[in-house]
């Protein structure tokens, strides 16, 4: 079973009172209205064996990003986090020290972000370690930045370098870009945002997919992260949880001169009225970006 | 690893911005303020082996499961349901078709109460199947009926019968009383409630020791489920998800004089200001209810 087809028949099936959800399934976050004030809700499992590994990465680790990962989703919104509740899954016979760490993991970059933990619920079973977290947001100020948002023209840029995070442990470590997502929001005219979770190839395709558009990434602007390795890895390894954005020409090249946040912002391509997602070489090879990334198959 | 333990320690390590939590964790819900207006949230798992067994129950009744005890605790709380989130972490090799009965399962109890599904996560992993909801809920013109309410001399009282819901299924076929739990709040001055998941004699405890009061429960007014067997059975099994409240003594009267609700509503006790939890028989023999209830442990 492939998950984007399956989230994909989910929102075919789904039919909203606008007065109450504003954003369904299928961008970083769902959006529902309440008081007339917007909240976002994200929900994002770390399983073990597919986003930690419980005997190498330890339970710390595990709790942290799962945790770090629903943030993520937050800052692809241009959001600022509420609050979180976190349902753990332990196997029978996990160690009240080792709960304690999921814990501690969960609630320390919780806090680093001001969204404490409400609520939760734990149970035992045969299984092996599932967390999942369920983080509510709120504009703060900020439009929500969608996936939909794209205009041909726009430039395409990203936070940061990509590539090689699960070999290097980075997807465990890394800072949700709520601070810098929220900047760029609010200073360049943001039109629509995604968090590169599977890797910038099929990233970009939800976002264009979203927004109607195709793009034309330029292979040698791709930032390839030293731990990468190569330009495929950098494309395709995913797990990075920078940010992949869209916005007018005019605003990139201030927000490229300027360099506002801690991160280098890079311009990697364009988006296109033409639907396909293509890599264009250095020798002007034109490649289909589709396919290069990475997901959980069964 | 006993898991009330651990939720109480995770309470102990919080504290909250009251302008932000009106109630953290512990409760069915816990209550965040946005736009002046509150959101409950409430978060539950339904694991394989745990809370349903997919072999013998089936794809559809699981994923109904999940969606419905998160009902019942935003119907604890006295709630209406705004929407929710789902995760599901399906085991490799997990056929589309049974996919798709697990969202028709959620899907199909969440449209009954007007909870539509805005967001959700999918993961193919090594494990069991397991699914986490997160249901957000308002007060909707009724104040939320918290465990912590209870008052020396309040009636105690309980819909339905209880006992024998493993057995027998009903676990996986109950309808969430959120409509007599809203009629109960509006119309008799409710003053503390919980749902009934883990027993009444485990979640009274609850109710109790958040209220800072003990109970006195007559053995013989117990509506033991025809299912059920025993007293024991009635009082241990869980998974009842009836509604356990406690309201003054004289709205408690007119309640069982009335009987508004579709399902019987039974005084089975009350409310005293030592803090043990007694059990009354026939006999006049005074019993400890604690220890009767069922609890997943490691």
């Amino acid at each position: 079973m492939r998950e984007f087809d399956f989230v994909e028949w989910i929102r075919s099936q789904s039919a909203f009172d606008p007065a109450v959800v504003a954003v369904g399934p299928g961008d970083d976050c769902a959006v529902i209205i309440r008081g007339g004030e917007r909240v976002l809700i994200t929900t994002d499992q770390a399983l073990d064996g597919v986003h930690f590994k419980l005997a190498e990465h330890g339970p710390e680790a595990a709790g942290r990003k799962a945790m770090a990962r629903n943030l993520s989703d937050i800052a692809a919104m241009a959001g600022k986090p509420v609050g979180a509740v976190a349902s753990v899954a332990v196997p029978k016979g996990f160690a009240r020290k080792d709960a304690e760490a999921v814990y501690r993991g969960l609630r320390g970059v919780g806090d680093e972000f001001a969204c404490p933990l409400v609520g939760g619920d734990v149970a035992c079973w045969d299984g092996p370690l599932a967390l999942t977290v369920t983080v509510f947001g709120r504009p703060g100020g900020i439009e929500p930045v969608l996936r939909s948002g794209a205009k041909v023209g726009d430039a395409i840029c990203v936070t940061g370098q990509l590539g090689g995070a699960w070999r290097t442990k980075r997807h465990l470590t890394f800072t949700p870009r709520i601070r810098e997502a929220r900047q760029l929001a609010a200073q360049y005219g943001l039109h629509a945002m995604i968090d590169v979770s599977d890797g910038i190839a099929p990233d970009l395709a939800h976002l264009c997919d979203s927004s109607g558009v195709g793009a034309e990434i330029v292979a040698a602007d791709v930032p390839v992260h030293p731990d990468a390795g190569s330009l495929e890895a950098a494309l395709g390894d995913g797990e990075d949880y920078e940010l992949l954005f869209t916005l007018p020409a005019d605003r990139a090249e201030q927000l490229l001169r300027s360099q506002p946040l801690e991160v280098k912002v890079r311009k990697i391509g364009l988006v296109v009225a033409d639907k396909a997602k293509v890599l264009v070489q250095p020798d002007g090879k034109r490649e289909d970006l589709a396919g290069k990334g990475w997901e959980h198959k069964t």
